[in-house]
């Protein structure tokens, strides 16, 4: 991955790290360049934030956070930012990530989180996609072409 | 409005009209150009699939849909096209828009839906807004003065 | 299956075709003709839309759509047929078809969906046929034998 | 109403009436006969069974229930005839009718009941008259103008 | 077993049958005789009428009914006799009980059912025994002695 | 009430005893002696300990108990009689007694809570009655009647 | 209040406020001091920060923070400070604070937060109270005389 | 551990003792002195109560107390002394945990309960830790270093 990170992933911890697999792969098929930061709206706080804050000024264009239970680091992503944040639910638990889901998605007034199914960090890459495509013409090109394809499957 | 409209908002009845007030509000301050469009994904399939399938080539970035309930609207208008959609579960009905959050934001591999909080209308424009500012510096710099004002209320 | 089929079963994914077996062993059983198609409501809208369409005139009576997660196929096939449609929430991912449940069973006013228990795809066949029975004298009676059978089992 | 009545509309208390008026004026406006009762699985299971077991010979060909809180009516008549049978979950109680919806959808093997969602009477009536349309064109047809309204209003 | 049976131990199915081993242990170590009956309330209505208009008249003294899913039978059972009736929900299905525990307790004024835990046979046989233990004075003593001897291991 | 209380109803704290009347009206109607006890698992364990510990020597024979939130005081009596113990899940603050409802029927295994729906303490009485029934046939006589009198209304 | 705040109240909007006098009251009664600080951590993350940092060097014992929806700034504060940190789920939205309980109560090992009951903020100044009876002899006295108030009422 | 105790931890059952070791291990790395005991506010009530009620003068500071199911424990506990009381809802039986942790957090004004995470025995052994490290300056910097540590892995 040479260039300039496009899309950065966070997640909570490493152990969360088999989830985000399914996102980097969707990302590589598009040529989307990414990279992957473990680090804990709770045990490292600081870390988050730095990141976060030079996020946009290194050219990351969308943050994809996911995280179980509390699931906070979405949140506190979108709070220290004004890129577009997507939240994924990670299935961790005794409550298979609906804890997570409700935590993500309820977001105060004014800092929204773009939250997808539950475990689904797939569907995280392709509306990363979707709103890179807005301003990368062969990227929205590859979107409609895997949609035909799709259709076609 | 004579910008051609960069935002479109459905929902499924004019009785969901009530919501959408909140999100045009936002869209409004930050002057971004939008359209309303009651369409129900049940009762007017055909006029969501034509007005979603040309929604691109008119200019529109980002769609808004809400819908209660079953709340099929926003993945119906996210199978229709490769923009950008934002789902807003809406909290009609007995169970107060849990069945939407569940129904909007469950969705399957390869065509997600960016949910926000039940209800919260606002951030769905907000989230449009992020989305916008990516390629419009104006309304990052619009959307960065607010963020500042919300820290100083 | 020589004859023109009186009931059609869509399921949105390949791997939902487990579930269907369940359906056809009782068709089978009551010798109801049926066929089964893939046609996911958002990877393949259109599929399902030519499809549903269709389905009166080619003699289709009654249509089981099985859907998991957001679960919206058989809302979609409601919305674009007057035929009784069935619904099967498939117990797919981590909240075990309780949101395709939910997803399945709110429809808005003037689009109703039979909806039938978690993962029932026996049900729905059983559903299918006491509406069949309705005009199908020979049905009817075998369905008054099974109940009897089952009384006595 | 001279007629002899093809659906027949069961709830479980007289304080239930309220909801099916919602259900008689959809069957008054497409000109299907009916008629109401008011029959408790608890508190009168005999007059239910009378009811029910008569229905078919009576010339009923589709049997509406509608029930709050353990909402056993639904399941109930559908154990004592093989005419397709509609539940309604009321939304009775401090669980507004989640637990109604739970307790008749989830019907076991063999004795399906066609859920619609809570407290929606109207698309208890729309369901049965696509299944009555099945055998009576002219209902079919009136339901085809329907759709066609609902789409254009 | 000669006694006459004072507790009568219905389930739906025999597949059930695994749950009830755990009340008849109870109920042998109290030397309370029983009887165990397979009868669905909707499979074989009929039989579950015969067997509980008659409960009384041959001696028994409390039902003890077990379901999952829709689970009607407590209910049933408890609207044909005026013994006590206890409901045991069976963790059966995708919802694991949750489903049968709603429909077992929230029975209507006038027709209570004794709800426990879900899947607790056990505390089925143990309520049992503590309702014949009322005029049954070996049975409060071996009763005591029992709880004495929980608060001892 | 000149007579010994037959049943024994506690409720937490005075603010629950609107909901005592629907009980204490259906023991009057039954002429069943009660006497009422406002008491708190976590206020007064002491004065629920006392309390129950000589219920049964004072000639109560069946308790009910009703609690809202975490509800813990049908359990504390259960595990302090060996009376039968009825508990009523009250529908206090913001889970409308959900939480009551799940607190008080999954005790563990030895001590079970014969538990009602939420907010019925009219069935918590008739369930009383009914257990009261076993051994005074004047009893039985009138709550046959009454569901006689329920079935002709 | 004249004395260094041993305990700070924290929510994340001014419409928040209503909730908190159930704690200050309380805390007033027990001569507890206080200060109470609206600050959001989404809206203002570095008000958040900065405030939390430097609360144990101020002389705070104990944090007692509210929040509603995503309810996010419980943990946040945790995660900022090895205070005690009390977590209340303000009842806020159309979850009535079910959302904010999961939100709160599920944290991460290492950083939890002592959740008490949804709006109970009377119950998160007992708790804070409890914490500071055990190094302060004269609120553990009136701790124990609010117990026995409490039993006798 | 030769130190008199500081922390009591309470399970209600042996079997519950698995998941207490996640806490002991904590308790150990912090050497703060613990004892464990198996009580049941159900079984055992006596012991509970004997227990709690020495539990300060014998030199307790925080009492931990886990509990599945209808998880009365912690709130037995919390009504027999003034000492903070940490609840653990433990995931045991159908529901995993969601019951004990209503049954746990949702206690009345006045006794509350410091409720942590489902199954998160670690967590209410560092909830101890913070309190215990008000007044105990060495176990603070401890509790601080390991905070730095787990910012580092």
């Amino acid at each position: 991955m040479e260039k300039k990170p496009l899309v950065a992933i966070l997640v909570g911890s490493s152990s969360d790290l088999s989830y985000v697999e399914a996102a980097t792969k969707v990302l590589e098929e598009f040529e989307i360049s990414y990279e992957v930061l473990v680090a804990s709206a709770h045990r490292t706080p600081e870390k988050v934030r730095n990141y976060i804050s030079q996020a946009e000024e290194r050219g990351i264009k969308v943050i994809i956070a996911g995280a179980g239970l509390s699931a906070h680091l979405p949140g506190v992503c979108a709070s220290l930012t004004t890129l577009p944040v997507i939240g994924v639910p990670l299935p961790a638990g005794p409550l298979n990530g609906f804890d997570a889901l409700l935590s993500i998605v309820q977001m105060p007034r004014g800092i929204p989180v773009a939250t997808v199914g539950i475990g689904n960090m797939a569907n995280a890459a392709y509306l990363a996609i979707s709103i890179l495509a807005l301003s990368l013409p062969e990227v929205q090109n590859k979107l409609k072409a895997y949609r035909k394809k799709l259709a076609e499957t």
